[in-house]
């Protein structure tokens, strides 16, 4: 039995309020931010539908809803990559959070290898933004072979 | 006419090539995290369609796209609250964007008023995180009567 948000009626106490409300998408969805607690840097950026973001608030360890899996996923279950949640912000209409956490295990975060998901940029040439990436992060953290050896790779085309 | 981006073929390329080939959603957006450049604390979660990514990249000033108002909208056209983007960056499966920016104007980027959208955190207690909200923020930046007049708010129930 997952216990129920408090119901929405008016956006000043959305805005203004000191009660969670949370507003989940189309799809039953909240996006979550997360954020290494120690030096503020993103890590990635996911998703969880009420269950997940109960499980999280509950056990304060990140638990997600994986939209490739359609399950819910406590993030290092497989891999180790544990994250402890220190802190959870909200957004003015309560459809965003942000998980300021530690990690465990490997202290990373991305199922590719690296640290963070955001490993590359995008090139800035000529007074704009042009469609080519370069890395941020050099080297891998981990090989992800090693870590979840033939599992199904959640990235989708 | 928009510019098309490049066409995801491998999950190999999408994660680990030098190509921006950004994956939109069922509604054509692309979340976009904004973050303060200067302290690396994030100020706001925003979606964009193909063309306000573009015009971002090319203007290097936030657009995003409104899904109140369903429209274009250039951020601090009416309030002054602009962002100059100093860097764009993608995540593993290229379907979230971050921008690092540089506030103009009040130096605040919140429609409430407040420096950040995440004005709030979830109380802390006896070992989990209760539905009880805490300002983090406690003072307003300005207020949004005068920055914004008698303009819609954007917040949905």
């Amino acid at each position: 039995m997952i216990k129920e948000f408090s119901i929405r009626k008016s956006v000043e106490e959305v805005e203004e309020g000191q009660t969670l409300q949370p507003k989940f998408d189309q799809n039953n969805l909240i996006p979550v931010i997360t954020v290494d607690k120690s030096n503020n840097e993103i890590l990635m950026h996911g998703y969880m539908n009420q269950e997940a973001f109960r499980l999280s608030m509950q056990t304060k360890e990140a638990h997600y809803w994986s939209r490739s899996r359609k399950c819910i996923w406590k993030k290092g279950e497989t891999s180790g990559l544990t994250q402890k949640i220190k802190e959870i912000k909200i957004d003015d209409d309560q459809d965003c959070v942000i998980f300021k956490v530690e990690l465990g295990g490997l202290q990373a975060s991305c199922h590719v290898g690296y640290k963070s998901c955001f490993y590359r940029k995008l090139t800035s040439g000529e007074g704009q933004y042009i469609d080519k990436l370069e890395f941020t992060e050099k080297k891998k953290v981990f090989d992800p072979l090693q870590v979840y050896g033939n599992s199904p790779n959640p990235t989708k085309l």
